[in-house]
C-alpha cells in the first residue's frame, strides 16, 4: 500500500474577530485524505414529509410566523392587523402622510374619471359603469389591501379581454341588460377565483404567466386595443365585434364612407397631443403630472368645444345623458343559471387571473421600488374580495392599474389614503358633476385609450429577451401572434404551453458533462470550459445536470453509454490507460423517481458486463433516501466528493500488480 | 492582513500505472488559497448553439456514428443494414442458430394461433383478422427490425383500446363492413403515426408515458378486459359495448337469464387449467413450454369435446365457418375521407402509442438481458413501417408483444428467424387448417385472454412504487381508476397530466438548503442532513436545488429572503456575529430564463440595502453566459467554490478594524 495513515487535514478555523484558513498539515510526502461517508437525510414518517412538502407548496413564506409565541391579545390584533392592514398602519397616520397622500388621490383622480369611462367602453359596457368601478374597488382595496401605492380600478387589458370575450357570444347592443349581467357575473367569479387562489395559497399558479409570456400578450393586446378603437378615431358606426387583427382592418377600410372627418381632425389632435405629454413625462419623470393631467384636460377641452360648435358640426358622436347618484346595487343581476352561465364563469377566470397577474405584478414592483413586501396570496384574497363586492354595486373586474399606480408613487402616495381621496373625488363626480359629460365626444375616449394602451408596446423587453433567452422570446412571440390573429385565452394558452415545454425540454435533454480536475486543486469542472482542468487517467468522470425522471431516464442512460464508448474510442485513439471506472457526480440530480432508480440499477448492470465499475458522488438527500430504499448500491459505490471518489479508488487499485 | 502569500497546493498526481494522492505543502501557518476565476463557456454563435441544441434533442445517440471515416461503398453497406437489419446478421446466420430459431418459432406459433383469434375479438373484429395479422407484420418485422427476441403479432392493450374506441362510435355488429375499414384505416394511421414519430426522431414522446403510469394503465385495462370476458365466461348474449366497471357490471348481473351452465362449467374449467399452468411455468422458468403449450392444447382438446357433445348441448356458442386461404389485400378498405376519419386517426394515434410503448419496452428488456442495444427512433419507423404495409393486407394494429417474446426468447431464440418460422405457421394454418376451428367454443378464447392479460397485473410494482415515490404512486393510481371508470385515453391523459405535474411541482416548489462546513475539509453540506457540518460564522450559505424558472423565480426570492430573515432572528438570539455576506451555490442550478435573472438582480438590490453581500458559487455555463449578457454581476462577486469565497471574502474583511 502506498497509502500511509497519516492523513492532511485541511482545517478552515473561524475565529469570533475574523477568519483564519489555516492548514495543519502532517509531513508525509504520500498521504491519502479522510473519506466521508454520504449520510441519508435524518428520517422523517411519510405524515412528516407529506407536512414540511405541504407546508412548503402552500406556505413558503410562512406567513404565520409573526403569530408565533405571542399572547392570545395579541395573536387576536394582529390576526386582524392581517386581515385589515388599515389597522396596522392606521395608528401611526398623520397629517404629513395625508397631505402627500391628498395631492397623489387627487392627481390619480383626474386619470381615473376619464379612464374609467374610456376603459368601460373598451368592455362595451355603458360609460357610467367605469365611474362606479373607479368609486367603491378603491374603497374596498385601502381597507383590505397590503400595498401602498396601488391605484385601484378598471385597467385596459382585462377590459378588453372581457369586453372580447363576453360580445363574441351575446350582443351589448341588441341584449344590453343581459350584457350587463353577464359582466357583473363574470365579476364576481372573477373574485371568487382570485379569492380562492389566496386563502388556498394557490397564488403561485400566476406566476406560470411568465414574464415573456406577458410581454408578448400585453404588447399584443395593446394592438388589438389600438385597432378597436380606429372605430372612434374615424367615426365608424357600423364595425365588427370581432377582435382579430384581420377582422377589424377589414371592417375599417370597408365602411370608409362612414369616415368623418371633424372626428378625425379633432381625434388625431389630441391624440397627438396625449402622445406628446406622454413623451414628455417619459423622459422626466419629474414631469410625471403633464401627462397624468392631459387626459382631463382634453376631456374638459374637447367638451368645451364640441358644446361650441354642436350647432354647426354633426358628425361627432358623444357620450350623452349619464345618470346622476352613486352605484346601485346589483346583486338582483347577477345570473347564477342559464345558458350563459359557462361564459360567465370562463371570462371570469380569465379576466380574473389576468387583473390578478397585473395588480400583483404592480404591488409587487413598488413594494420593492420601497423596500417592504406585499404577500402575494393575501393580497389575492383583497383583490378578489373586492372584486366580488363590487359586483353587488354595479362594478366590472378592477385591480391595481400600472399606469395610474405608477402616476400615485410619483405623485408622493404614501399609504392606501391615495386610494380614499380618489373615491372621494369619483364621488363627488357621481353625485354633481354627471351633467358636465353630456357633449364629451367619443373620440377622445378613443385617444386616451390608445395613449394608455400604447405604453404596453415593451419592444425593449423582447429584444433583452431575444439577447438572453431564445426560447423566452418565442414564449413571447407565440403569445404575440397568437392574440393578434387567434384569440386572447388561445393566445395565453399557447404561451404558457410554450412556456412549460420549454421546462419539459430541459427536463427531457438535460446536459451531460465530463469533468475533469483542475490541477492542484479537489475541483472537478467541466472540460469543455474550464481548459485548464484535465482527465483523470482510468476514469470518466460524467456531471448529469437535471433531475432523473420518467422522461428524461432512457435518454440518460442513451448518453452516458454513449460517453462511455466515446471515451473508450478515444483512450483506444490515443493509447492512454484502459477505462476503469466511471465516476457519476450527482450533485445537480435534484430528484429521482422510480424510472430513474431503474435507469440507474440497468446502467450499473451494463457497466457490470464491460468490466467497469459505477461509482456516485454526492447523492442528494432525496435521491439517496430513494437509492437506499431500493437497495440498488452499495456504500462503498458512493462517495462525498469527487476528489474522494478518486483517490479512495485508485488506492485500491495498487495493490493489484 | 493575516493571510500570507505562501499557498497550499493540495496536488492530486495521477503517475500512469496507479495513483498517488501527494500534497506538498508549505509550512506556513496561515495561508490562503488560490482564488479560481469562474469562465464563460467556450464562445458559440446562435446558429452553432441551435446546431448543437437540435442534435442533442433529436440525436442524442449519434446514430451515424458509423458512418464517420468510411469509404462510400461502405457506407452504402452500412445504410442497407442500417435500413434492413437481416442483412447485418444474415451473413453470419447458420444451422445452430437456425434449430433454435425453428424451436423458438413453432413455440410461439402455437400461443399466436389461439391468441391471435382471442385478441381479434376482443378488438371486435372477425377472427380471421387475428390470424391475417399474425402472418405478414412478423415477416415485415424480420427484415426490417432490430430486436432478435420479439415476437410480433396482435396485441390485448391495443385490441381492446381499438376495441373500444371504434364501437362507442360505429356498431361492429350493424356496421360490419365500415367497422372494418375503419379498423384497418386506424391500423394505418397508427404505422404513420409510428414510423413519423421514429422518422422525425420524436421518440422520446413515448417516455413521456412513465413506469408509474403504464403500471396502473395495464392493470386497469387488464380488470376491464376480463370483465368484458365474462359476456363469453357466461354465455350471455346481448351485452353492452361500453367498457368502463360499472356498465359491464350491470350488464353482467341484468342478463342472468342468459347465463348458459354448460358454457360456464367448460369456461371455468378451462380458466382454472390455463392459470395452473401459467403459474407453474412462473414458478419455474424452465417449464415455460407449459404454458406457452397450454392454450393450444385447450382449444384442441375443447374443440374435439364441442364436436363430440354437439348433438346433445346447444347453449355453447362457437367461432363456426373460417374462411380459407392468404390475407386478402385490404387497400380499397382504407377509409380517407368521411365523417369518421377524425375517429380513425384518434384511434391510430392512441393505439399506435400504446403499442409502440410495449414494443419498444419489450425490445429493450430482452436486448439489455442479452448485452446488445436497440435503437429507438429506429425501431419505431419499423413497427410503423410494419403496421402501415399491414393495414393494406387486412391485417390490425400489432406490434411485439410481452408474453409472445417472454416465451421466444425462453425458447431459445435467437434471431428474428424465429417471426419468420411463426408466420410459416401461421401460413400452412391458413391455407389448410381453418376448419378444424369450426367448433372451436367462444369461451376458451375468453379463457386465453383472461390468462394472457392477469399478467398484466404488476401489484409488487405498484407496491414498490408506493415504496420509493409516492407520487409515482399517485399517478399508477390515477391511470388505473382513470381507465377503469372513466375512458382509456382520458385515464391515460389523466395519467400523463399528473406525471407532468410532479415535474412540474418539482420545479415550482425547489428545495433550497442551508450549507455548513464540515470540519477539516473544503466540503460545504446541508447542515440538515450532515449533523458534523458546522455554519460559518457571519455568513449564510445557501444552495438551490433547481433552474431558476418564471415559474419559481417569485417563491425562491420569498423563500432566499426567508432564510435570511431566520438566520438572522437565529444570530439575534443567539448573540452570534453579524450576518455580513450572502453565499449561493448555484451547481444544481442547471439553468436559468429571464424571469430568473430578473430574480437574481432584485435578490441583490435588496441584500444591498439590508447591506448584506451577496455572492454566487459555480454557476454552470449556461447559467454564466445568461448572467454575464445581462450584466448583473461583477467578477468579484462570483467564485469557483464555497471554500474559495468564504476564505476570500473573510480574507477582504481582515483589514477592516
Amino acid at each position: 500500500m502506498g497509502v500511509t495513515s497519516d492523513r492532511v487535514e485541511y482545517v478552515c478555523r473561524y475565529g469570533g474577530n475574523g477568519t483564519t484558513t489555516s492548514v495543519n498539515v502532517s509531513t508525509a510526502a504520500e498521504v491519502t485524505m479522510e473519506i466521508h461517508s454520504v449520510c441519508l437525510p435524518p428520517k422523517e414518517s411519510t405524515f412528516q414529509k407529506l407536512k414540511h412538502r405541504l407546508s412548503e407548496i402552500f406556505f413558503p413564506d410562512d406567513p404565520l410566523y409573526r403569530f408565533k409565541d405571542q399572547t392570545w391579545c395579541k395573536k387576536l390584533v394582529l390576526g386582524l392587523q392581517f386581515l385589515f392592514p388599515i389597522l396596522q398602519w392606521g395608528s401611526h397616520y398623520d397629517l404629513n402622510l395625508f397631505k402627500c397622500d391628498v395631492v397623489s388621490g387627487l392627481t390619480i383622480a383626474s386619470l381615473a374619471i376619464p379612464q374609467g369611462i374610456s376603459y368601460a367602453q373598451l368592455a362595451n359596457l355603458p360609460p357610467i359603469i367605469g365611474l362606479y368601478s373607479s368609486f367603491v374597488p378603491p374603497l374596498m382595496y385601502s381597507l383590505l389591501g397590503s400595498s401602498r401605492h396601488l391605484a385601484v380600478g378598471p385597467v385596459s387589458i382585462a377590459s378588453l379581454v372581457m369586453g372580447t370575450m363576453l360580445s363574441e357570444k351575446v350582443s351589448p347592443v341588441q341584449h344590453p341588460t343581459l350584457y350587463l349581467k353577464l359582466a357583473f357575473t363574470a365579476t364576481f367569479f372573477a373574485g371568487l377565483f382570485q379569492a380562492s387562489l389566496g386563502f388556498l395559497r394557490l397564488g403561485f399558479v400566476i406566476d406560470f404567466l411568465s414574464k415573456a409570456t406577458l410581454v408578448g400578450f400585453m404588447a399584443g393586446a395593446a394592438i388589438i386595443v389600438s385597432l378597436q378603437q380606429l372605430k372612434g378615431l374615424l367615426g365608424i358606426v357600423h364595425f365588427t365585434t370581432k377582435m382579430q387583427l384581420i377582422p377589424v382592418l377589414t371592417s375599417v377600410f370597408h365602411h370608409t364612407k362612414e369616415w368623418s372627418w371633424e372626428t378625425i381632425v379633432m381625434g388625431f389632435s389630441f391624440l397627438l397631443l396625449l402622445l406628446t405629454t406622454r413623451h414628455i413625462s417619459m423622459k422626466k419623470p419629474k414631469l410625471f403630472w403633464i401627462s397624468a393631467a392631459a387626459p382631463l384636460t382634453s376631456v374638459i377641452f374637447s367638451t368645451l368645444l364640441v358644446f361650441l360648435i354642436k350647432s354647426k358640426v354633426h358628425g361627432i358622436s358623444i357620450i350623452g345623458h349619464l345618470q346622476k347618484g352613486l352605484n346601485p346595487t346589483s346583486t338582483n343581476m347577477l345570473y347564477f343559471n342559464g345558458q350563459f352561465l359557462a361564459l360567465a364563469i370562463k371570462t371570469g377566470i380569465v379576466t380574473g387571473i389576468l387583473s390578478l397577474t397585473e395588480g400583483i405584478a404592480v404591488g409587487r414592483t413598488f413594494a420593492s421600488l420601497k423596500n417592504y413586501q406585499v404577500d402575494g396570496n393575501k393580497e389575492m384574497m383583497a383583490i378578489g374580495l373586492m372584486n366580488m363586492a363590487s359586483s353587488c354595486t354595479s362594478c366590472y373586474v378592477t385591480t391595481g392599474s400600472f399606469s395610474r399606480s405608477a402616476v400615485n408613487y410619483n405623485a408622493g402616495a404614501q399609504t392606501a389614503v391615495s386610494n380614499i381621496v380618489l373615491a372621494g373625488t369619483v364621488l363627488v363626480t357621481l353625485l354633481f358633476l354627471m351633467p358636465l359629460f353630456y357633449y364629451t365626444p367619443n373620440v377622445i375616449l378613443a385617444a386616451i385609450i390608445i395613449t394608455a394602451v400604447i405604453g404596453l408596446i415593451d419592444y425593449k423587453a423582447a429584444y433583452k429577451l431575444w439577447k438572453v433567452d431564445k426560447l423566452d422570446f418565442l414564449a413571447c412571440i407565440c403569445s404575440f401572434f397568437g392574440v393578434l390573429f387567434i384569440s386572447v385565452p388561445l393566445g395565453l394558452g399557447i404561451a404558457v404551453g410554450v412556456s412549460v415545454f420549454k421546462i419539459l425540454l430541459h427536463v427531457t435533454r438535460p446536459n451531460t458533462l465530463v469533468l475533469g480536475n483542475i490541477p492542484a486543486t479537489q475541483i472537478y469542472q467541466s472540460l469543455n470550459r474550464y481548459k485548464e482542468a484535465s482527465r483523470v487517467p482510468s476514469f470518466l468522470i460524467l456531471a448529469i445536470d437535471s433531475p432523473i425522471y420518467f422522461a428524461n431516464s432512457t435518454y440518460l442512460q442513451e448518453r452516458l453509454l454513449r460517453w462511455v464508448r466515446e471515451e473508450e474510442e478515444r483512450i483506444k485513439a490515443n493509447h492512454e490507460s484502459t477505462l476503469k471506472c466511471i465516476i457519476i457526480d450527482m450533485t445537480s440530480v435534484t430528484a429521482i423517481d422510480t424510472s430513474g432508480i431503474d435507469m440507474v440499477c440497468e446502467l450499473k448492470k451494463m457497466l457490470d458486463k464491460r468490466s467497469l465499475e459505477l461509482v456516485l458522488v454526492n447523492p442528494v438527500g432525496s435521491v439517496m433516501e430513494k437509492m437506499h430504499r431500493s437497495n440498488i448500491l452499495g456504500t462503498n459505490s458512493l462517495f462525498l466528493t469527487v476528489g474522494e471518489a478518486v483517490a479512495d479508488i485508485s488506492a485500491s487499485w495498487k495493490p493489484q500488480p
